[in-house]
C-alpha cells in the first residue's frame, strides 16, 4: 500500500470492528460517506475560481475518493470501490479533452482548477483513494481510469510544469508530492525518481533539494508557523509514501531528521493551541489543523514520543491509516504525556545563520509565559517588515500581540476572503508591529525583494531558569539606522515577573525614531500626563501604515519614564520606557487605536502605545514589562494593581567595557543589576566588573544580581 | 446554634473526618485560619476610608472570627475559641469609646467603619462566630464581650441608628440582620421583634416589610441582578437564623415563598454563568458569587431542587454549615440536574405589574439563545434610562450587549475603584443601550427621580417552542413621545434563527429617533453606502452621552433595508432595519465607536450601529438580527456568511384592524407572516384575519405562518 505496511493494514482492519476511538472514527466516517453514496456522482466541466461551484465540487470529489478507499481499506465493501471507480472513470472521461482552465490563475494555471496547485492536491488525495481499491478494479477499468486521468495529469504537472515542479517552493513540494505518489501506486520509478531529484534527476529540483532548503536545520519554515503548517502536509505525505515504499531511503532521517523537526518545530511555534501570529498569519490557526494531525500522526510512528500524544489529544482527530491507529491506540490507553515546550531558538535560513525565531518560555504549563523575539529573516512574500519585533503571552492570551494578517478567510463579503488591501497598507508596514520605525517608513522602505536580502545576526541567547536573553543586531533595515535589541524574560526569586526590553539604535543624523508597543487589554493610567484628543481625532500619518492609526492622545514625558498600565482579563501589566541619547532629549508618549483610512471597517480596532523621539547619534529606549497583581471581579477584589518599578537606569560600571548594565529599583527595597557580556562564548566563562566598589561575576552572557 | 439544629451539628462534625467534599473544604479553611493563629491579633483604631488599611483589618477580622468559629464548631479545638475570644475582647476594650468614624460617609456613618453598612456586617459575621464559641468561654469573658461591643453596637445600629434600620432597602436589611441574629446569639426577643417588625414594631419598618416591598412577587429586585445579589445575603442568613431558631414563623413560605423566588431568580438573571449586565452592573459577576453560594446552598436545605446541585458544582464552592454540608453530600454522590432555565417575565415592583425583565430563551444548553427584554422600571438609583432595551446571547456571548456600569471595581487607578464619572455620563444614558433615544436626550431627560415616577406596561409575553414574543409601552419616558415595542425570539422549523423587534413611536412633532444596536464582534459588511470620517472623526454629540462617541461613517439608506452584518467568534448576525412614517422619510445609518470626550480612557472602545431618522406621527423601526452561518479559521470553511432576508415589511391584511401582520422573505422562497393580537387574553384565543384572499388564524397573541 502506498501509505501503511501490510501488517499495519490487517490490525486496522481488526481495529475498526472493535470499540475504541478508531472505529468510532471509522463509523463516523463511514455514516458521512454512506449519504453521499446516496447523491448522483457530480464531475462538472471546470468553470469557477477558487471558491466557485466547479472549484468546491472538485475539491469535495478528491477528499470522498480518498474517504472512500480508507473505507474500501477497512471494510472491503465493495460499493465504496465501486464509488470510486465511478468518480474516476468521469475523469478519465472528461480530462484528456481539458483545455487550460478558463479562470487561469498567473503563471502556473491548473486544468480542473485555476491553479496547479489545486490540482496537485487532486492528485495527492484521489491516488490514495485509487491505491485502495485498484485491485478490486479490472485491468480495463483500471486502464481507463489510468490513461484518462492519473498518466495525463501527471504528466501536465510534471514535464509539461518544470516551472512549478522544479521550484524550491511549497507549490513545487504539492507538484512533486503528487507525481511521487502516484509514481508508487501506478508503479513508475521514474515519477519517483524525478519527484526527488527533479525533472532532470540532477538533484537541482525536488524532494530532496526543498528538504535541504525549505527548513532550517532547526526545522524553522522561512514564511513563519502558518505557513509552515500549509506547507507540511505534502512534506508528510510523500515522506510517508517513501517511507513505507522504499525504506532504504531512510527519508526521515535525511538531514539529520530534518522532516520529524520540522512537525516538532511547527507545534512549538504556538501558545495555548494557536501558531505565533506572525507575518501573515491568520490568528486563529493552531495546532488541531489537519495539517498537524497528518504531521503528529507520522512523527508519533516514528519517534513512539508521548509528548506528542498530548499533541494528538487536543488535536482530537483520529487518521484512518495504520499510524492513526497506532495514535488512536495510544490515546485509548491513557499514554499521553505532557509536551516538552522549552525555551529555544529556531535558526532562519538553509544554515540556520540567517537570524532565528527565539522563543523564550517561562514552565511548562499551558498558560505560561512566552516571549517571542523576532530576529528572523523576511520569510519572503508573506514576510512582514518586522524586524526584531517581540510578542508576548500570559495566561493562555496574547498580550503584546503581532496583528498578523489583514484577512477573513472565507468570508465572501471581505474582498472574497483573499488578503485584503489593508495587509499591504497596515499589517505588513513596520508600524503594526513591536519594533522601531525610523521617520515612519517601514523597514526595508517597505521592499520585500529588498528584505530577503538582509537578516539580523542573533549575537545570543541563553536560558537560565530565572533569565532568558536573546540580543540580535539589524544592520540593514534603514540606510542611516542600525538597531540591536536585547529581550530579557525574568522570573526573579522575589517573585517579580518582568521583561527587559533594550533597543539601541545608531542614527546618522537626526531622524525620528517610533517604538510602539501593541497590547491587548484594557487602559488602565499613565505616568504621561496626556493631552487627549477629545471631540476630534486624526490619523496619526499619511503612509506606510500611520493612516490607519488614530492618534487618541499624546503627552511629553516628563521624568523620562513613560509608563502605561493595563488589564488584560486578571492580570495588570505595566511598560515603562526611558529613553537616552547622546544629546539630551526628551520623548513623547502616544496612544493610537487601528481604524482610520479604512471605509470599509477591514481592520479590528485594536490599539498600541507608541513612544517617540527625535534624536540623532546613540539612542536608547529601555523597556521593562510588568506582569502584576490580579483583579478579580467575581470576589472582589484586586492586588497589586499598581507597577512597582520605582527606577530604571542604564548604569555606568566602574571598570571593563565590555559589560552592559541595566539597574532596576522596585519597591520594597528590591534592587536588581541585569549585567550582559554579549561577547562571553561559553556558558561557563566568567567575566568580572565592578559596581560601587563591589566586584561581580556575569556567568555566560547574562547575569541578574539581587543587590 | 444560630444557623443549624443540634443534628445538623453532629453530622458536620462526623463529615469533618470523613473523606468528601465537606472535610476537604474543611481542612483547607483550617490551614488558612492556623496560618492566622501565628499572627499578633490586630484591632487598630479606625481611622481609614473604604479600601483603606482599618477598615480591610476589620473586614479580615470579621471573616476570621466567623471561620475560627465554624472551625471550632466542627473540630472542638480551643485554639479556635480562643481566638475568637481575644479578638473579641480587644474590640470590646476598644468600641465603647469610639466615636463616629474620622471618615464618616454621608447620612449614615459607622463607628468601626466609615459607614454603618460594613459596621452591620461586622456584627453579621462576628455573631456567627461568638454563637459557635460562646459556650466555651466563662461568663465574665462572655459578660465582658457582650457588654462592651454587642451590646453597644447593637443600640448603635438600631435605636440610635432609625433612618437606615427602619429603611426598606437593603442597606436596613443588613442593620436588621445583624441585629437580629445577635437577639439570637444574646438571647434578646426583644431585638429579633424589632428586626422583623421594626423599631416600634408595628411592621412599618422592618425584615417582613422589606420582604413585602424589596422584591417583585416573582422574586426580582428593582435595581437588577448586580444588585440583587448583592442584597441577598443579609435575607438569606437572617432568614435561616430566624427558621433554625423560631421555625413556626415559617419565615421561609413567607408571601408564597418570597425569599427562595428571589434566590432562584438571582440564578436565572443569568446567561452562560454571568449575570445580565443591566443598570449599574459590572460584567465580570455571576452565579459563583458568594452571595449566592449562600443563597443556593439554603434554597437546596428548604427544597431539595437537584437543579440547584448544578448550580452548586459551578459555583465550587463548600460552605461549613449544616446546608453546606448537604450540598457537598449531595454533589460527592453526583446527584445534580440540570438547571430547568425557561422563558419567563419577571414581573418589577411590590406587585408585579410595575414592568417586567422578559427572558426569552430557546433551550436549555448553556450556549443557548437568550433575548432580554428591559421593560422594567427605572431601578432606583442604580438604574439606567434604557426603557423598553434589549439585550441578545448566542452561543455562550453577549452579542447585542448592554455597556453596564462604567467602574473598575476595587482598581484604585480608576477613580478609587469607585463608579466613574462616565457611568453618569455614558453607562446611564440612553444612546449606550439598544432603545429609542429622541432628539439626543435621554429617558425623563436623564432624571432619576422622575424616572422612578413611571414604568413600561407589558401587554403581552407568549412563550412557544419556536416563537416567544413579548410586547412592551412606555408611555412616559418624553414628553411628546411615546413609543410601544415588540420583540419576538423566532427558531423556526426550517432551522432560522432570528429576532422581529418592532419599534413603534407615536412623536407630536418632528423629532430626531436614533435607535441604536451595540454588537459585540467584527463589522464584515452593510447594505448602506457609508461614507467613513477616513483621516479625521468628531464626536456624534455634546451631551447626554453622545459626546463619548466617535462617529466612524454615515450613510443614507437607499432601499430602507439597512443591513449591518458581524461576526462574533463563529457565528455571523445581520441586523436589518427598515424605517416607515406616516409621511415618506428617509433614514440613515451610522456607525458609532466609544472612546470620544474621555481622556483617562475609562470607557471601553465598543461599538455600535445606530438608524436615525427625522420625522412625526406614527413611525416605525422594523428590525431583523438573523443569526447565520459558521466561519471557522481552524478547518478553514465558511458557511452562509450573508443575510438570507430578501424582504421585510410591515403587511396590510384585508380585514381586522386589531392584528398586525409582518411579512418576512428569506431566499430559497422561505416567507413567513409574523401575526399578533394584542389584545388576545386567552392563550387559546382565536383571532381570525385574511391575508392575500386567504384565512389566517392567531392563536393567543402570536402566530408565524410559514406561507
Amino acid at each position: 500500500m502506498l501509505l501503511e505496511s501490510n501488517e499495519q493494514v490487517e490490525q486496522m482492519q481488526a481495529a475498526a470492528t472493535k470499540p475504541g476511538s478508531f472505529s468510532r472514527e471509522f463509523e463516523n466516517r463511514r455514516s458521512a460517506i454512506d449519504a453521499a453514496l446516496m447523491q448522483p456522482i457530480n464531475v462538472p466541466l471546470p468553470a469557477d475560481a477558487g471558491g466557485g461551484y466547479t472549484h468546491e465540487v472538485h475539491k469535495k470529489n478528491y477528499a470522498l475518493i480518498r474517504d472512500a478507499g480508507r473505507l474500501y481499506l477497512l471494510s472491503q465493501e465493495k460499493k465504496y470501490a465501486d464509488l470510486i471507480r465511478d468518480i474516476l472513470t468521469a475523469y478519465a472521461e472528461m480530462y484528456p479533452s481539458l483545455p487550460l482552465h478558463p479562470k487561469q490563475k498567473e503563471q502556473s494555471p491548473g486544468k480542473l482548477f485555476w491553479q496547479s496547485l489545486n490540482e496537485a492536491m487532486w492528485l495527492v488525495y484521489s491516488i490514495q483513494g485509487y491505491d485502495a481499491v485498484k485491485e478490486a478494479l479490472t485491468q480495463s477499468e483500471r486502464d481507463k481510469i489510468e490513461n484518462g486521468v492519473f498518466l495525463p495529469m501527471v504528466k501536465y504537472l510534471s514535464d509539461e510544469s518544470p516551472q512549478t515542479f522544479d521550484k524550491i517552493h511549497n507549490h513545487g513540494t504539492w507538484a512533486v508530492a503528487a507525481v511521487g505518489m502516484a509514481g508508487y501506486v501506478l508503479d513508475k520509478p521514474e515519477w519517483v525518481e524525478k519527484s526527488l531529484y527533479g525533472l532532470d534527476k540532477s538533484g537541482k529540483g525536488g524532494f530532496m533539494r526543498q528538504l535541504d532548503e525549505l527548513f532550517s536545520p532547526e526545522g524553522y519554515y522561512n514564511e513563519g508557523p502558518y505557513y509552515q503548517r500549509f506547507a507540511l502536509l505534502p512534506f508528510v505525505m510523500f515522506a510517508k509514501a517513501v517511507d513505507v515504499n522504499e525504506p532504504d531511503r531512510e527519508i526521515f532521517e535525511y538531514r539529520d531528521g530534518i522532516l520529524l523537526k520540522a512537525i516538532t518545530t511547527t507545534i512549538e511555534l504556538s501558545y495555548n493551541g494557536l501558531f505565533f501570529g506572525i507575518n501573515d498569519a491568520i490568528k486563529d490557526k493552531g495546532i488541531d489543523t489537519i495539517e498537524l494531525v497528518h504531521g503528529v500522526t507520522v512523527a508519533y510512528n516514528k519517534t513512539g514520543e508521548k509528548g506528542l500524544l498530548s499533541i494528538a489529544k487536543i488535536q482530537n482527530q483520529i487518521l484512518l491509516t495504520g499510524d492513526g491507529l497506532e495514535v488512536a491506540q495510544a490515546l485509548d490507553e491513557g499514554l499521553e504525556e505532557v509536551y516538552p515546550f522549552t525555551s529555544k531558538a529556531y535558526g532562519d535560513g538553509i544554515s540556520g545563520d540567517e537570524g532565528a525565531l527565539v522563543v523564550l518560555r517561562q514552565n511548562q504549563s499551558s498558560d505560561h509565559q512566552t516571549l517571542v523575539f523576532k530576529a528572523t529573516s523576511q520569510g519572503l512574500g508573506h514576510g512582514h517588515f518586522d524586524k526584531l519585533s517581540w510578542l508576548f503571552f500570559n495566561d493562555g492570551k496574547e498580550i503584546v500581540y503581532d496583528y498578523g494578517a489583514a484577512r477573513f478567510l472565507n468570508v465572501e463579503a471581505k474582498y472574497g476572503g483573499h488578503y485584503l488591501a489593508e495587509n499591504n497598507s497596515y499589517a505588513k508596514q513596520t508600524i503594526a508591529h513591536n519594533t522601531l520605525v525610523v521617520d515612519e517608513i517601514s523597514h526595508f522602505n517597505g521592499n520585500t525583494k529588498e528584505g530577503n536580502k538582509y537578516h539580523p545576526e542573533v549575537i545570543f541567547t541563553e536560558f537560565d531558569e530565572r533569565l532568558q536573553v536573546s540580543v540580535a543586531n539589524m544592520q540593514n533595515a534603514y540606510k542611516d539606522v542600525t538597531f540591536k535589541r536585547t529581550q530579557a524574560m525574568v522570573n526573579s526569586e522575589e517573585g517579580l515577573i518582568f521583561i527587559v526590553d533594550v533597543l539601541d539604535v545608531n542614527a546618522n543624523g537626526e531622524h525620528q525614531l517610533d517604538l510602539p508597543v501593541h497590547f491587548n487589554g484594557q487602559f488602565i493610567d499613565t505616568s504621561v500626563d496626556l493631552a487627549a484628543q477629545t471631540t476630534t481625532q486624526k490619523a496619526l500619518g499619511d503612509n506606510n501604515g500611520y493612516q490607519h492609526l488614530w492618534l487618541q492622545a499624546l503627552g511629553r514625558v516628563k521624568n523620562n519614564l513613560a509608563r502605561v498600565t493595563w488589564l488584560q482579563d486578571s492580570t495588570f501589566y505595566s511598560h515603562s520606557t526611558s529613553v537616552t541619547a547622546e544629546k539630551q532629549v526628551e520623548h513623547d508618549l502616544m496612544m493610537v487605536r487601528v481604524g482610520a483610512n479604512d471605509p470599509n471597517f477591514n481592520l479590528i480596532a485594536k490599539q498600541a502605545l507608541v513612544n517617540r523621539v527625535k534624536a540623532s547619534g546613540n539612542v536608547q529606549f529601555l523597556s521593562v514589562l510588568e506582569v502584576h497583581g490580579e483583579y478579580n471581579g467575581s470576589r472582589e477584589y484586586t492586588l497589586d494593581s499598581k507597577s512597582s518599578l520605582v527606577s530604571l537606569e542604564n548604569t555606568e560600571v566602574d571598570s571593563n567595557e565590555i559589560v552592559r548594565v541595566f539597574k532596576l529599583d522596585f519597591t520594597n527595597d528590591v534592587s536588581y543589576l541585569l549585567a550582559l557580556a554579549d561577547d562571553a562564548k561559553a556558558h561557563d566563562q566568567e567575566t568580572q566588573f565592578s559596581y560601587m566598589g563591589k566586584t561581580f561575576l556575569i556567568k555566560g552572557n547574562a547575569q541578574l544580581i539581587r543587590l
